[in-house]
């Protein structure tokens, strides 16, 4: 095991009717900013819990905030922030509004010239403008961490930023909101937390038992959850399942004492960048070839995967690694997520030279847990998935 | 699942030689009061390595806190943070020193009559003295929740205590620490975590899929560790296992959105109390025997967990129920922990008949997860445990 850090210091609320609860958790003389997305929130009931629970606290409102949440968009709530004097901020929505939210707590303390500098030249937060979530989505995890990744369509830019200071101070998880979520964003959300989980996991054995089965245990929730959830989206006890287990997905815990990966997220935020495919989808394509690609480095990990996650019995360690492979893609094709590039785009021609141009261009010449993954290594993966 | 809250701000620093980290994260103006117990510290070199971290801040030292932390000997700690201004406490050692630190953290601030009421009128901890700890022998998982239990021997009371100022700010984990570890102690490390997970998770089903995996992973764990452990504490990666394993079974993760028991603690104490048993012990000798009484409301869990963790394939539900507590005190067997209060006294005759009465003196009518376990059942358990 390597050595670790690990504090997490958000409050989570979890369970039905905890939306009432908001009331308690911001101070009574805050000024705050209610944030959030493409206004859901107002047909499923939700923006009306909000407010009914901040009846007695000053409220400014700022809807809009886009999936793969935009700077420009960020840099009006920022204008209201300092024009209103907010000093709290509240982020109902799912991992972008909450990532924007991150940005908006950073940037409204931050002392540099322009807040882009947060990103572009990778400042930490430290100290961030209180802030807390009503999560809407279960996917991303970004309720109870302190990264967030923003976009910059000016640019054609994908940053991440974190830091310390950019944990919600609470998080309200009531799985009651998962009835009115629609089956594809549903798919989505399974598909993107099993995705943090294998990043985390799916590397070397480095004796960390614990992680290991921690790791194993979510994967295992998810894969009993999924066809309930997406089934009967009301079911209380597969959507508060599915809900707990994207939050452990990615709050640290498990990739504590580690390697990580990461090279399948660093891949397929490429393929939204290009072709506008949904973030989980990217990372269903590149999975299984970024998997078989390096199965000589994976293999042990894969094997441990497909003998406890999925059972599988038969066979050599080799033959039980390609199988856990195989039966991923079936997972994501069980979910109706596509696992070939081509099945989202005919125009994919060209597209693993233009990945491997980027990376090389951006200087990201070691990708991975084993920082092995060189441009041209990247090309391979992508041409194996289309 | 339940509803439940979930906050543990404590900063874990874990790894190999960890301890030189201290320098940071006391304020270098603080006044510390270094606590500890029996001086085990001065012989493993925890206490040079202490010294030597903190040698640029000002230091005070206070030994001797004993096993099942002493009132009596606390108030002496408490005269000396008064005397000495104090501002900062920092508990090397295990849960005792760790434990009556929470308590003196408490009491540093308190304002009531008499630090004895935070105990005697269970008064939670909202703001402590700030504190640390390096823990030096993995079990009670004290480094990192905000609960103590405190003894007074005057009054022949063990009473515990907590609140959200008690959490430490942090926590060092040199899993080296364990190469020093008497055998003895070890072995009731082992037992004494895997017991609080049981406490956690041996009830009922109440659908909380991840929590339920988590608890068995943690019981997996220690399973495939222990013997190596005993075997061979200088064994880095099982000492380092072991050791996440005791914190992470009573740092409040497990225990959320789940029916806990923790009857077999309460009765324990009591032999603790009565016949100086070390705690790990009491609760070997009470396990068996309160799960073959609570059989039919407990079975289904058992069930799985002697499938899922003892991996028991043949036999029906009920069959399987039973062989995992066989299982179980096998378990205790190995690590060397006798399971029937005659092995460790003769004078048993009247414990069960004692125990039931300091209940029923206490009001405690209605303990475990169904609150139904009155003291003529708790008479009965502690018979079957002869």
């Amino acid at each position: 095991m390597n050595n670790f850090e690990f504090k997490n210091p958000t409050k989570i609320i979890f369970g039905k009717d905890t939306i009432e609860k908001l009331e308690n958790e911001i101070p009574k003389n805050a000024k705050v900013l209610l944030l959030y997305g493409g206004g859901s929130i107002k047909k499923n009931g939700i923006y009306e819990q909000v407010k009914a629970a901040l009846a007695n606290i000053e409220l400014v409102e700022f809807g809009g905030i886009p999936a793969n949440p935009e700077y420009a968009v960020l840099t009006e709530a920022l204008e209201v922030i300092k024009n209103e004097n907010i000093t709290y901020l509240l982020a109902v929505g799912g991992g972008s509004v909450i990532d924007g939210t991150k940005f908006l707590s950073a940037a409204a303390l931050f002392e540099g010239d322009t807040p882009w500098d947060i990103l572009s030249k990778n400042i930490r937060t430290e100290k961030g403008m209180p802030f807390g979530t009503v999560l809407t989505l279960p996917a991303t995890g970004s309720e109870m961490n302190s990264g967030a990744v923003i976009t910059r369509a000016e640019t054609k830019e994908k940053l991440s930023m974190g830091g310390p200071g950019l944990f919600p101070e609470f998080s309200i998880l009531d799985p009651q909101v998962i009835a009115s979520i629609p089956q594809r964003q549903l798919a989505n959300g399974i598909a993107d937390a099993f995705t943090h989980v294998l990043e985390q996991y799916m590397t070397y054995p480095i004796g960390a038992l614990l992680q290991d089965r921690f790791a194993e245990s979510i994967l295992q929730t998810l894969i009993e959850i999924a066809p309930k959830v997406l089934k009967d989206p009301t079911d209380y006890k597969a959507a508060s399942n599915f809900m707990w287990c994207c939050t452990m997905a990615l709050n640290g815990l498990i990739q504590k004492g580690v390697p990580t990966d990461w090279a399948v997220h660093a891949i397929g935020h490429e393929l939204t960048a290009l072709y506008g495919i949904d973030h989980a989808r990217t990372l269903a394509v590149i999975i299984p070839s970024h998997y078989k690609f390096n199965f000589e480095t994976k293999k042990q990990k894969l094997a441990q995967y497909g003998e406890r996650v999925w059972k599988i019995k038969e066979g050599s360690k080799d033959e039980k690694a390609y199988d856990a492979i195989d039966k991923t893609e079936a997972f994501f094709h069980k979910l109706g997520i596509d696992t070939k590039l081509s099945d989202y785009t005919d125009e994919h021609k060209g597209t693993a030279e233009e990945i491997a141009k980027r990376f090389t261009t951006r200087g990201w010449i070691a990708l991975g847990e084993h920082k092995s993954l060189s441009p041209d290594k990247v090309e391979k993966i992508v041409k194996m998935a289309y």
